[in-house]
């Protein structure tokens, strides 16, 4: 499935549209004409600037943008398809749904389910984050909501985060709150990024950082006024792609590879351990009586 | 050696008392009536909050609470005693003697004794350290005095640190002051809390650290006044046994079992160097000296 | 091969010169009489103070003090020398070119030349941290100008680095603005140094940083005005050799030798991916047009 090269024949280039993970042609790109792609599918929304080779994902997995399997197998369509596409070479991943980032992973997707789901639940978890982990593009995180557990973890993956100036919106691993653990690359990526006693201390206590604790720990780079997070993002994508592809590519590589074959060579393990949690009865039950309460709550 | 259950009869519960490593029982409870187990050895006074699942391990080795063989013995065992009974969640330590959390090692273990000595002392520092830092409690310091080597590698091994403001009650592990090397687990342990440049520039130097530094380079979590230190460690408990236990416990597993690892499978070749290096004439000598100046202070 | 006496007959005693890397016997020293030797190769320039125990390496290769092939032969043979030489227990490394510490690594030993000079040249860069990084004197870098890439390293392979007050003197690894990668080992160095998080951040956009941010992030120990660079590189180097010798040996052994470890166990390795990636045609042409660059520059 190639994707169709922009022909940028006016200042701010073309739009393209992708529908059901097919980008559009020209055609449908001539009727955009703000000088933008955009890919949309149901659950993740794909902007992108060709002249600059910027993409930006939008994640509108409405209410909370959590991690649902349809939601990841998009999104690493998506991602696949920009680490291929050479027009790329930076991606701002952002949020759809005032307030949230993302909530992380979808509890419904661990609750009543055979073992087979779960493990392929697991795989699509492992899978978005190698990808956004180990990416040849620059990702910067315009963080314009909540972003607890697996929201946090795609923040912690980019190579910058921009946090928005609101209380509310908070950000960390807090699976203990929920009595559970976070799984050992979660905790290596947040030790890479924090150091080993902050994260020991934030594992521990499942703590949510607001913007300005967020800041003074290193779990985000900058807080700004919340109108001010994609134009913050966007300049700092423009610092950071000044910089040689290649070589920027290679260090972030040497930097990170050793994080991720840790969980690479001990997939299929990770994956049988998630598995053989989640489908414990007294798991399922807590699941249950959890998503009980988030359904009564709507109501 | 069978724990008596605390048979809670009234609002705040019973005192136990414990002498010579055994819990006194209901009787003697009763006649504490402050609704605290109360465990008392010769040098480990433990107190305990039934109903809040906390015990108080106060060190009484008089007059600096160094780690003499007799102390970690008793320790140890006290320790034991805590861990396999499930009614104690949290453990604060701190000191019972003016001044002093502890000194640390006890050089009149080191001096003088035959081999089989040095190497009984080494295992009982290192199972001191292995069941401190791996506990399933969660373990508070209330650091009410000075805590050089040895006391500062207790105080590292809690998850929280609080530290009484006075400027005699510095912190830091001041090995090379005395002309030797702090074993790689105390490195490890700094390491892991200060960070890899902080650690190499304290155990080079000896770095004693004040409380305002000690705070700044990460080696305690919180100074308070004085007379705040305790009130301050229970509050600090509180918020960390609001955690459900098993996700904490894993957790903290998770982000310590490697550096504990780490000693266990040298655990051997650690003590036979520590036995070769001390038995040394060199060392010998240094410490008959240095051991003399000490009773000569005393007069 | 001459011996020239120092002639140095006024102020501190005595001096001692070394001209090709032999050092002036006891009688020359007598005739300098300030208890200083001198040792003055062509591109390292030797003070020494015996009675201190402080020898100063400047670094004198004009016009940026660049590692070349000769200037590394040199340093080597010197750092060699006062290793093995009792009289010294502290080296402070600084600079002699007026702004700059040292630029780092030379272009024209990696343009134009045959494998064997590359692999050569490489071995030579290799070696020269391994003696630092792991000397057992006290090394304090002396900052008084630009370190950038190579000039870094060895700030930081130091075991404190003072840098002088001048927002021109900026210091980092700043590889990939020129396209190229940070060898590992740098990059271990760095993460060592200001952790993980902002090693990352760094080496991808081989930031140079000027004195205050520097200290922020931890690339420098202090930052004092130029005038007192050297005054604080000296009370600083008298803190560290109060510490007794063999305990703070051992001790920094103790801290680095997994980090060197790394490097020496893939030497060969390490050599060979320099050599076959500085002999492409596309990096020899890179190179031939930016010195062809520098030197229109001169003109």
């Amino acid at each position: 499935m190639a994707l169709v090269a922009g022909r940028k024949t006016f200042a701010a280039g073309k739009t393209l549209l992708l529908r059901a993970g097919v980008w559009l042609g020209a055609e449908a790109a001539a009727r955009g004409g703000n000088g933008a792609r955009r890919f949309v599918s149901q659950r993740v929304l794909v902007e992108s600037d060709v002249t600059a080779g910027i993409a930006t994902i939008k994640f509108k997995n409405p209410p909370v943008n959590s991690l649902s399997l349809e939601f990841l197998t998009e999104f690493i369509i998506c991602l696949e398809k920009l680490e291929n596409d050479k027009t790329y070479r930076g991606l701002i991943l952002t949020s759809d749904c005032p307030g949230i980032f993302s909530a992380g992973l979808d509890l419904r997707e661990m609750c009543g389910k055979n073992l087979a789901h779960y493990a392929e639940y697991w795989r699509a978890i492992q899978e978005t984050w190698l990808k956004l982990y180990l990416s040849n593009m620059v990702l910067v995180a315009a963080i314009n909501g909540a972003s607890p557990a697996g929201g946090c973890l795609m923040a912690l993956s980019s190579d910058y985060r921009v946090l928005a100036d609101n209380p509310r919106y908070r950000i960390g691993l807090n699976e203990t709150l929920l009595g559970i653990v976070a799984p050992f690359w979660f905790k290596d990526v947040l030790v890479n990024t924090i150091g080993h006693r902050a994260a020991e201390h934030a594992l521990q206590l499942g703590l949510l950082f607001q913007p300005t604790e967020a800041l003074q720990v290193g779990m985000v780079d900058q807080v700004v006024p919340e109108d001010q997070v994609q134009s913050t993002a966007l300049s700092v994508m423009t610092e950071w792609l000044a910089i040689p592809d290649h070589a920027r590519q290679l260090t972030k590589s040497m930097m990170r590879k050793a994080t991720a074959d840790n969980l690479i060579k001990q997939r299929e393990a990770d994956i049988q351990n998630f598995v053989s949690f989640v489908s414990r009865d007294s798991i399922q039950k807590s699941l249950q009586v959890y998503l009980e309460k988030l359904k009564q709550k709507k109501h």
